[in-house]
């Protein structure tokens, strides 16, 4: 089930480097796509830098609408991740291409994609020079919410069942899956 | 076995969001730190992009001698990732510490971490503003490396052994480490 998380406590949901995809609305036109070189920023409100290549038909509708959702969806969806990945709403219905279901938020123009675990509400922050530079964008989160499957109320869990474990691109279509949860010994004092 | 990566491709060296370590040196003063939130912002030649939080001392190293080695660790350090996460390099020696052992390469002036599977070494790119507003810093590599046990000559291995796999902060010392590997089906002409 889909629960809120804290503004606070969002970035961790994007802080073990997971592929996202990012969903947009705009006056009536709804795409997706996906997105590796997604990083958190800063904390409290949250802040995630986020890559999307000229040209796309998701940065031309982000452009416009200064909103997006970023969310992370997991092993069971790898091959609509890399399907919406490679191709172009302009060309395709990529929701029904890749049999992707939509969930709405009130406040939220842009559609949550359904399966996901984790899912922020940003908005753009202006810094045109970036986009133009870099195609680097600043968001701001303005809600979260995260599957209660993978999230405890506080952090992801550690121990998930594998379907809805999240993946990491290595490059041309091959990904890793979250593997062994391990947890560091404290040698500060060593 | 540390073998060169063409610049062209070492972008794919830090793609599936592992945790880094980041070395410096500068007038003879060398430290290292932890950082998960680095991500891949170009491809040739590569740009990554780095948060640094200010009042670091590594920062202060790396603003002073405007160059750094990017770094992916093992599961098999998840004790000193965690450690030199955790302290200051103006309060303690973090190589003696934390059983770090350097390595040089000609022509680069901070030092490579023994025991990483993947390096880059790289100058910082001119920002002052980025840097000031939101402890963010672009970096452009010029030369890469990884070890060629977990690195086929054009992208890291599908298959690794459990020693050398990469791993990925969740919070709070808690890690999850690379798994299993899946290909995706293409299913762009579906």
């Amino acid at each position: 089930m889909r629960v809120p998380v804290p503004l606070s406590k969002a970035w961790r949901l994007f802080n073990h480097g997971p592929v996202t995809l990012i969903s947009v609305a705009h006056e009536g036109r709804e795409n997706v796509m996906a997105a590796a070189w997604v990083t958190p920023l800063d904390f409290d409100p949250p802040k995630l830098s986020v890559v999307l290549a000229a040209d796309t038909y998701t940065r031309d509708l982000i452009e416009a609408s200064r909103t997006l959702v970023i969310q992370v969806p997991t092993v069971s969806m790898i091959d609509a991740i890399e399907g919406v990945g490679g191709c172009s709403g302009r060309d395709v219905d990529k929701w029904t291409r890749f049999s992707l279901d939509r969930a709405r938020e009130p406040g939220v123009e842009a559609p949550l994609v359904d399966g996901c675990v984790a899912w922020m509400a940003a908005r753009i922050v202006d810094e045109p020079e970036l986009a133009s530079k870099y195609d680097l964008f600043i968001v701001e989160g303005f809600a979260a919410w995260a599957d209660d499957a993978v999230y405890d109320g506080a952090r992801l869990r550690a121990e998930v069942p594998r379907e809805l474990r999240t993946v990491h691109h290595i490059a041309g279509g091959v990904y890793v899956v979250d593997g062994e949860v391990v947890r560091a010994r404290s040698i500060e004092g060593a």
